[in-house]
């Protein structure tokens, strides 16, 4: 069968990640997976953090296995998150950044991925521009190989919404009746639905998406959140706060998408602004960061901003749903 | 002493690839090696291969050396098949992706050699777009080091040939009396060669090498094998179909070269055309395979179909390979 | 704060390089660093050159630390030999080749560094375009952060300085009274200026640096060393011959620089010039080497030249200065 230039849509994502044995196998979206399954990868996420300045965790339970980091779109932070993961568990690490549109012109998506599998690749890492991928690739694949989403299209990125979890629950441990506010470029943002989806399966009543309207998500798409343009509302009482970057490169009509000026003014998220906020909220960002546009660069560096915990917890988090995934597969 | 733009060849290459102690120490090319040496290095590959979906073999035969990667052309397949084998035998695995361009404005190719070996690399693994570039290394590396030909210009792949052996042998043990047929680009296709030295090597007496006009080898350079432009005639009673896709890249003048419709008019390997094939025909390609084009995608997916077994095998042949160049060496 | 796209220079490099404890914690730049610190890494570095042909010295002291390699200027062989001394010594290494272009367009430089430094990277080589990086990320790291500089525009190259004044050495025990001659573009090299400032620490009191007016330092740069146009001059009982390439990179305007056959007729290395030169001399270059050009090639593969040890050396070298940081930070 020919790979298509569109993948289609899963009819189940969140069954299709999980095994037979009711292990998590795949992950691929953070939408509609079971809370008790996110709990057990954020314990396990937390058993590998480690305090700031010491020696990273390690362990040697992937020996012997292999991970393949197949990066269609380029990335520097995720590929050296998921690459240091799985070094640090023993894996042999193949890096392979793949340039899109070569990918268009050779072989198709599915034969380098049974190539890879043949190779006897174990776990399969996948950085994909369109939406949909991972998802066909994990229909596609044989029963001991995992697939792991680390970014599709402006979807899903998963380990990126379970290490936002995670930070957040090192300082609210409980998440029910928190306030969290996404500001920004919702629309095309697949850290923003993943972090939504996993906070709303985690029981956060309050979720509020801020932007202008030209970057707004579908009315519908979450339901479970509220929608609003106005920074001032989306800020008032939040316990936390995710800055969000312009994705520009993802925008096909920046026609009516406010320059940088325009957009610091009134969406820019300053310490000035953040005095309608709770008293202890904290100001996440996914990264990469563009201080002076999204973000005031003192908030930043300031005592609410948890930035870099969240890059720490990132390798964290990906040992976790690596040991897991294995574990997963090996109880067959 | 200056690297030339083209490279001599070398008097007598099958027995450079040769130890003083009889060992392989390099392996630059199939053509001439002794048939001794083909199944003991087959034999080998054999031992690292393992059932699908079981974890990959590994050994710590290769701790303490180190393997340079050094791709002047660019490579997914071979080179993640070469860094995996290295990895898998507790090596350190040095990959340098060189781009050839700039290896002509800058020092000679020697002078890079001279400094990996003085870096203490043991073994050079090399894929080059010019012709003799690995013999000519091996000639002028120092007595440890070994060099690995990982695909030089149109003239040879053996470590492809190898692995195409190996995948014949495990459903053909007896190679004599097998018809095999190879279809395609002869012409600018260094894994048909490398194939075809091999296949005679192994007592093949029925090669037939089929292409149009415009692709077909000098009519001496294989006296060993038939040549026709008939894909029918080559496909009757044939045990072994290899298809090869058309070497766009290495056609200098493309006219008179078939076009896409017109080559799987003629020469594409369909389930039809199957037919005058011997019942148990398998069928192999070298990849990365265009469906549609030089193969029919169903019979890719058939049962008939060795592809990703051809893939599963180059690891081990590799392993095998690293393990045998570095026992010669250290039995010196 | 933002990362400016100049960068301060540092009041004392030479001391921001040690540790409160006196151990050396990051490695900058050779300037001002206390003669027992060169002496104490070239007699660690020693203990990891073995002879040719061996198999190259290993341990483990670094296992369970994390490397990156942060490369914003294109590099085969400095960051080839980081990665093999990195991997030599157990450690995991995360190699990043960043196109430096992009990083103006995206995050600052300090924002990459502290990611980095949050997935538990214990120590960061960077090579850099721009002057002053290396001491700017050093003096904004946390304790447990050591920064190595691999090269830093054309001011630094502290691993080559070492590695020189290693290879030096291993000819010459005693550096008082000989004569170290650098020959070629000084004005645009940071390989000059580190081995300068080394050798006069060392006590090398006849150092001479020989290019044509357009390439010479500033004539007060290095008031311990001799400046002159006249090769011959340069050579005459020289110990030791240094070769450097030209800049051409960095050299924003080339108009009066000499053109290829002009230098090689002034300033090219042959042997008929280093007739003047003491009996014993050596013959230096830290590549890559423009064989013709600053080098005649027979000189370059003479029974003088010692180019292929300092490789050999570089090595060495960068394993002794890695496990050296490594101890005075955990010393702390």
């Amino acid at each position: 069968m020919q790979s298509p230039e569109t993948f289609p849509a899963s009819a189940d994502e969140a069954s299709l990640q999980l095994h037979p044995n009711g292990g998590l196998r795949h992950l691929l979206t953070l939408k509609n997976l079971q809370r008790d399954l996110l709990v057990d990868l954020l314990d396990a996420a937390q058993h590998f953090v480690t305090p700031n300045g010491s020696i990273a965790a390690r362990s040697d339970s992937l020996h012997g296995y292999t991970i393949a980091n197949l990066f269609f779109e380029p990335s520097t932070r995720t590929r050296a998150s998921f690459d240091l993961a799985g070094k640090r568990l023993g894996a042999d690490v193949l890096n392979l950044d793949v340039n899109a549109s070569s990918r268009k012109k050779g072989e198709s998506i599915l034969d380098t991925i049974y190539t890879l599998q043949a190779m006897h690749v174990d776990i399969m890492v996948i950085r994909d521009a369109s939406a949909g991928v991972p998802a066909y690739i994990a229909q596609n694949v044989e029963e001991h190989v995992s697939i792991l989403n680390a970014g599709e299209s402006d979807v899903s990125h998963p380990t990126q919404g379970l290490l936002d979890l995670l930070t957040i629950r090192q300082h609210f441990p409980d998440f029910a009746g928190l306030t969290v506010t996404i500001v920004g470029d919702i629309a095309h943002s697949r850290v923003a639905r993943s972090a939504a989806h996993g906070l709303h399966t985690m029981g956060v009543s309050d979720i509020r998406l801020v932007s202008p309207a030209k970057l707004a998500p579908q009315a519908d798409e979450m339901p479970f959140a509220t929608l609003t343009d106005s920074l001032e509302e989306g800020l008032r009482d939040a316990n936390v706060v995710m800055c969000l970057r312009i994705q520009r490169e993802r925008i096909a009509d920046l026609d009516g998408i406010p320059d940088v000026e325009d957009y610091y003014a009134n969406y820019g998220i300053t310490d000035a602004r953040l005095a309608v906020a709770a008293d202890d909220a904290i100001v996440m960002h996914p990264g990469p960061m563009n201080r002076g546009i999204e973000i005031e660069s003192a908030v930043a560096d300031s005592a609410r901003s948890v930035i870099t915990q969240q890059v720490s917890n990132g390798v964290a988090v990906r040992m976790a749903i690596l040991e897991r995934v294995v574990d997963t597969v090996t109880r067959r």
